[in-house]
């Protein structure tokens, strides 16, 4: 199989450089450009993110990939998609309203950026959720909008895991209500300026902005099924208050549900454990070996000993046990690596998914 | 008035020095004798906590009072009553259970242990909320048990924050289901060992042994009324996930109720802010100026930034906004001091009310 | 006597808030008028530190004083000097290159800006170590530079330590080499970005741009003599290493000297002890009980407990033993609070023998 | 090759989990012994880390190897060495006292305890820098003890990385003072209790007892040369500061050091770079591939992101350049993984060293 040649879009941001790192020595996927602002176009990479002192600005534990080093970065304003086969966008919400259409017109686009999330005609693609289930809907966006590719954006990175460790409990016992908490990690804000130190250390923020709106409406979305004019959302009330703490990288949710059926905690377990995501079989080279990692072990999950398990792909349940305070009540906390799962890496097995089904 | 004299057990532990830091300069109550461990007694106090390395073991920001320095350390399980008013019991509980009914046989035992918290005829002392609600079993207690005395012990740090806010909206709009998750501060885990530095930085725990039935427990019977066989415990259930996270001081917790009666933010809002204490007008030393301080900036309330809102007894709501997941649903976020109005300032506070009632 | 009125330039960014409070309810000073960017002018100060979403942009752990509230907010680039008594400058660099000599002309101006910190004229003011000695220099500033006013910048807030511990050891023993580590708090590096969480938690950053330079200059500078052509630094060479920790507040250093004489610790130790300040005597209402407290308990000093003592005035000291490495060798811990003595607080101080010296 | 079979003591603490984890599929070497005290003797592994309540006392990142879990805990002070060939001791140091001589008549015991760090007749282990100098000692000590092992303690985890990045300065430049202040992350003090999470958020511990001792005895014993009566110590005084800050792992350390030639940055940096360790062209499994890293970025090395290079067998140097409180001064910054270098992947790479020597 010829490898597919990606372009990164706003490849010399945090979130762009996972990609990269997320992309390197993948076995289908190859970066052949890099795009970015004005600022950096026209220059190789291992220079573009060398600020004006000199320092390296990379925020990923891995090293950036020597294959990128010498690849010049170009202004993502005036790319042009030719040789490209896919685009991974990791920009802004306003820059992608501008970038993303122009590149769907010719290939497709996977985004991490909120900008088209809540567009009817575009699932929110959340791999071993609802790929199957609300791809489509692709078709429905490139004949609405005359596009040769299509715009998959990803959901917010605290939608993750909440909306994966519904997925096998909505099934089992179906789902009335939600609620839940937040407590997330701070790369989940970015980096520039991201979270500053004097706001979080010995502190909590109760409140991100927009995130609980998102939550809410994303996970409705992803829930929910294909119908006539694009997706009904799942009607299940979802509430949520979404905090900032002093973890670096994972988001730590306690949930509450009420289900439609009576729903045990050990029939719960069961449900988890029993998961089979929509890539199951696909052989996906970014897929989780356990999706759902199901915790005997009252004090997990935790985010500094879990999220990195299946490589950050995994979500971590733990804690399952009755809400005494809802009618067929179920509580439990879920773990989800927001810059893994959570952003490029799951980006990256949303496209592995697409070349399986032959749209990449 | 004559001063009350006052012993404090446990005085070498960390929720003793707390005790010891609330009673400095106090108006109405002086430190007359400390009670501990045989391990400590015979040593004035100075000394006592000093380890086997002459390294001292204080750990309140607050300097030890310079009047405690030379008061000798008594073996706690043979001191004699005699010539105390009033004792401030900071032991663990399985000393509580020994230590507390010796003393109540004579006089009064105020206490943050949780030994006798669910005892049919012993009220859990929140001040503001129950104090003179549930006063009256204070004769029950003397009665069934033949004591002069008797034992008042306080709610569980994290019940502190959860009922306060809890009673208002109570009052205003009857309360059917109560879900709650808190993200709770270090010290509340006390000092030796506590929480080790490894398990919490970057990390949250998602589990506190017993904490969750704790709360449930005491929320409903501290917001109960009295009834023929002692108190009969308001109805709600409460569904709490408690959790510790990198803060030192403060709990921080995000409410969620159905109420009995439809309730919007803003009434929500008003209830908060024309709370009046049932120790309103005594004019307690310890009284906080505002007992619930209501933010509107929504990234408020914030442990560092807010635990020490009126010498941290006060309770600071924010975040007020409908429960979209339930029936008359209302959503908050609340903090409280753990080690302040959550323990032993709490407990002086309520010695004040018992002063203020002639019971001590 | 009358109290002076004070401008505060850079009114809305944390160094000017520190002002704010440093001079609530200040005796002989108050504020009454305020500098901020041309983007903040024409609101008053309670509208100014809103963002653009409304919430409030202030960071002290003390409220907004209350009789600013209503003040103005003026463009500080279009201020008029008229019925100004002194100006406390907190804008950055390149701000005070261009403000402070315009208001210099006029009236005094007390700065934490280091844009004037190394010229030959203007002494570097340190509480307590070299007003008396250096500042015969403002009446050479006068007259060579045709102000009315003057300039007194302060010492960058980890020379501060360095130097008040340094001074009581110099006199008495002589200095001949310095090395010194400093771990650093992260209120040091301001609040726009200043320290990115993801920077700082977990970790250690081993270089602050420029810092070394500044503190061996400026300690050379602060213990120099007065001589000719102004101030000839003290000539012991200062080797430092600057390093950013996970700390809110307050600067630890670990200082090693080499005296010209013997100098064992008890004799150190009597030499802070005794250390009599520059502006004892004179009753200061900022001045510290106790300018260098020494600690015992080699535990301390720590930050946490310790950068607040005498209102974090005082420079805290321990750990003092003999540098094994060193001829004549000392070492100790100092620690300093950054925004207290080393920032606002220290420069109201200065303002405060200006008042006693009758230049203010 | 035949496997050699190892013995763990002190298996289920903090450091013997390390050597666990260390030894899972070792290409030379497998655990086929675990030791520990009475009261966890008996069990099979996996039992013997659960607490009373049945909560996993596990604290590396890493899984219990599989092939550990059903071996049974003995107790180490009545194991029998028969059918050992090499002990890993990870006990504290009175344990040490009484087992590691036990253990050594019989066979080699390598050691994480300072037990024996100080005989004259036994080196202190460093791979890289005293491996090949130091092992004669060996048979000093078997001949004088009457043993037919012995026993090679590692250093202290903060002597590690100080007297790796000397030996290329010392070998280069000679040396004649080092002053040093170590940054030590809270895995060094270990688990139980290790540091308490009220003593370091937004704190640093200026003090830890012994280790500056250890630090400076230590660095002289590794970099001396062999002499009649055992190794005679560097003459170079080590003058330190050892402080505790809020860093998971990793110990980073400002150093300081007066050479005996002229040293420019320039040629220290080439010393660091071209350093050969004495393990090199054996092709030892734990083996660094870059025994020493030298950053040009001064922002690096920071804990966080280079304390796993080389898989945390890599000592870490940046910020070279000269320092001018000293003649021939050289001042740099080094980064060591306390619990992979500094602990019992180092041990492992000694053991692995004696293979190929042939004593083991």
């Amino acid at each position: 199989m010829r490898k597919r040649r990606a372009a990164v879009l706003g490849a010399t941001g945090i979130a762009g450089q996972q990609f990269l790192v997320a992309l390197a020595r993948h076995p289908w996927l190859e970066v052949t450009r890099l795009g970015a602002s004005t600022r950096s176009a026209g220059r190789p990479y291992r220079e573009a993110i060398l600020d004006a002192g000199g320092a390296r600005r990379w925020w990923c534990a891995e090293e950036p990939p020597p294959e990128i080093a010498a690849l010049p970065v170009e202004d993502a304003a005036h790319m042009d998609p030719d040789g490209i086969d896919v685009v991974f966008s990791a920009v802004e919400t306003d820059a992608a309203k501008e970038l993303e259409p122009k590149f769907a017109r010719a290939v497709p686009v996977i985004s991490t950026a909120s900008a088209f999330r809540y567009e009817p005609d575009v699932p929110i693609s959340l791999p071993g959720v609802n790929l199957a289930a609300h791809l489509p809907l692709v078709e429905v966006q490139r004949k609405r909008r005359g596009w040769k590719g299509f715009v998959l954006p990803g959901p917010n990175c605290t939608t993750v895991g909440l909306a994966i460790s519904l997925k096998p409990l909505l099934d089992a016992f179906g789902l009335s209500r939600v609620l839940m908490t937040s407590m997330q990690g701070i790369s989940g804000a970015g980096r520039s300026p991201g979270v500053t130190a004097l706001d979080i250390i010995d502190n909590i923020i109760p409140y991100i902005p927009k995130e609980e709106e998102k939550v809410a409406a994303e996970t409705g979305k992803i829930l929910g099924r294909l119908g006539e004019g694009g997706i009904v959302p799942h009607p299940a009330p979802v509430g949520a208050t979404c905090t900032r703490v002093a973890v670096l990288d994972g988001h730590t949710l306690a949930v509450s549900i009420e289900a439609e059926k009576p729903c045990t905690p050990e029939a719960a377990i069961a449900a988890f454990r029993g998961f089979r995501p929509d890539y199951a079989g696909l052989d996906l080279p970014n897929a989780p070996g356990r999706p759902i990692v199901v915790h005997d072990d009252p004090f997990r999950p935790q985010p500094r000993f879990d999220r990195n398990a299946e490589n950050g792909m995994a979500t971590s349940v733990g804690r399952v046990r009755p809400e005494p305070a809802l009618r067929n009540g179920l509580k439990y906390v879920v773990l989800s690596h927001n810059t893994r799962m959570g952003a490029a890496h799951g980006s990256v097995l949303v496209a592995e998914y697409l070349c399986r089904m032959g749209l990449l």
